[in-house]
């Protein structure tokens, strides 16, 4: 059986984008539902999505486990996994941790952009590495199965959360750094240990992380690919489009500002560019799974290993999470 | 016209404290509200503190300013200055400095003992200095008056602290690391950075911080004071207790661990020695400013530096955020 799996998706949710994932044929997202919030904010979001779950159940349902990206598969829906772009909601209780992996929560970065009190964001100037709330929130999520995400945490933060996690971790959403120079995209020696450790890295389709922004080509995305798998195993690589259609620009502007600032923070965007940059082409939805599939078998990869680059990477992963 | 005043307790606050802190002539207190509290939990403090001055108005009254101190001093009162040794309550929204400089805080440390959204704390292995968040935040400060306090943060956090912000900091409650090794007190740059900074450092009575501990001499800190003056001027030393009398062992418990671990931290203590230490018999409650007073004059200051020292560089220096 093939799964196909998007890895990171933070769309303005509507019945539109849930016929859209259902037309891509994804078993599996991995939907956002936190960027600054707190415990109390998050709840809120939940009950948003439990409306979501019962409006729209022909399409979608929550997801917890593998047997729900198998069970999405045979009713031909999709199952959302809620992962966290930050770890406010823990807000300064670990214990926290458990009661969120109650909810359902499966993915929680250890920062957004900025420093958090587990570990520093990726655009700051210096990195303290795991701080000590961090190292033992590390063992809290350990033993409560919740996968420790390093999208957008520094390089540092991101080495030792590798090395103090005793599960593989994940960046869900992001691109090699070899590849094109963003501040998000990823190093090499990340990739290793990603690849030592058991690891994952979902390639991102945001405008952003890509060669070239909104004019990428399939061709350099897909080769980026194949370059990647010298890099770290075949079975390691997925995707996490990081797909945020249908927002206003005014939502780009809050996920850079918080409420952390009084400056206005441009983030990858600058003054000029500041809203959503236009998706490439071939990938201005989910749809766009289908491209990435003729693109990988153009680029060389076989039927096999482009199946599990669309998805059966990732569900073999989620597997350990059980 | 001269003051004293303490500028730092955290007593377990009652009547018989307030007779206290009367007897020994305090004019003013800045009293820590807040070790891990967010907002919510602040306000339940907030609250606790106004039923204390309807019900000890006879002692105390809630301090906003200078001119307070002088009030204080004419009614023989104590005059309570909020502050705050966390930045928690002000949780990840810039905003609350101004709300929470409203409600009265005038001190807000940048950190407790590990990293804040802010700052580092200086329990943390590796110090970032000040993040792009406490930078925003410093700035807000700055605007609003309220005093940034850097007791319990790391060394290099605290000499960003002092270049970043455009008004003096203090470190409302240490001593000098040249006379104690202790993990929270202060080096020589950091004394050379308030000197030419214009700030303050308040000397503190909590055994942990004391050479020889508990059994710490009168004579041996009142010498460590003449020693500090030749680093920083006499017109920028105070005291800040930091007594926390009264308190069960499973508060000093709570301040370590927060709600952050579940390993057990002893913080400045042991396993073997996990509670509050004894005061040291001269300074067993703020009546040991008598103490203060004649160690000072014993040492050989005069009668107008011991003045200076015991409070009227704190009054001075109060006066700049009026």
């Amino acid at each position: 059986m093939n799964y196909r799996v998007d890895n990171l998706q933070y769309c303005n949710w509507s019945k539109e984008i849930f016929e859209i994932n259902h037309e891509a044929k994804l078993d599996a997202v991995h939907a956002t539902i936190c960027y600054h919030e707190d415990f109390d904010e998050l709840k809120t979001n939940i009950a948003q999505w439990k409306n979501y779950f019962k409006e729209f159940s022909s399409l979608i349902f929550q997801g917890f486990n593998s047997q729900d990206i198998e069970k999405a598969k045979l009713e031909k829906k999709t199952a959302i996994f809620y992962g966290l772009q930050n770890c406010s909601p823990i807000e300064d209780n670990i214990e926290y941790v458990e009661v969120l992996k109650d909810l359902g929560i499966l993915f929680m970065q250890l920062t957004y952009n900025n420093q958090s009190l587990l570990a520093t964001g990726c655009y700051e100037k210096r990195d303290t590495g795991i701080t000590r709330m961090g190292r033992e929130v590390i063992k809290e999520m350990n033993r409560v199965k919740m996968i420790i995400d390093m999208s957008h945490s520094a390089e540092f933060s991101t080495l030792e959360a590798i090395k103090f996690s005793e599960q593989p971790i994940v960046v869900s959403h992001a691109n090699p750094l070899f590849w094109h120079e963003g501040l998000r995209n990823k190093s090499d020696n990340i990739l290793k240990a990603l690849n030592e450790s058991g690891g994952m890295i979902g390639f991102s389709l945001y405008p952003h992380h890509l060669k070239g922004s909104s004019n990428c080509s399939l061709q350099s995305f897909c080769e980026m690919i194949a370059d990647t798998t010298k890099r770290i195993s075949i079975k390691q690589i997925g995707i996490g489009s990081d797909l945020c259609i249908n927002h206003p620009d005014s939502i780009v502007e809050w996920m850079r500002n918080g409420t952390w600032t009084k400056t206005k923070d441009f983030g990858e965007g600058t003054a000029d560019n500041a809203g959503f940059p236009p998706q490439p082409s071939w990938f201005e939805d989910a749809r766009g799974f289908e491209n990435l599939h003729k693109g990988l078998r153009d680029t060389g990869f076989s039927e096999e290993e482009t199946h599990d680059i669309l998805g059966n990477n990732w569900y073999n992963f989620y597997k350990k999470f059980d």
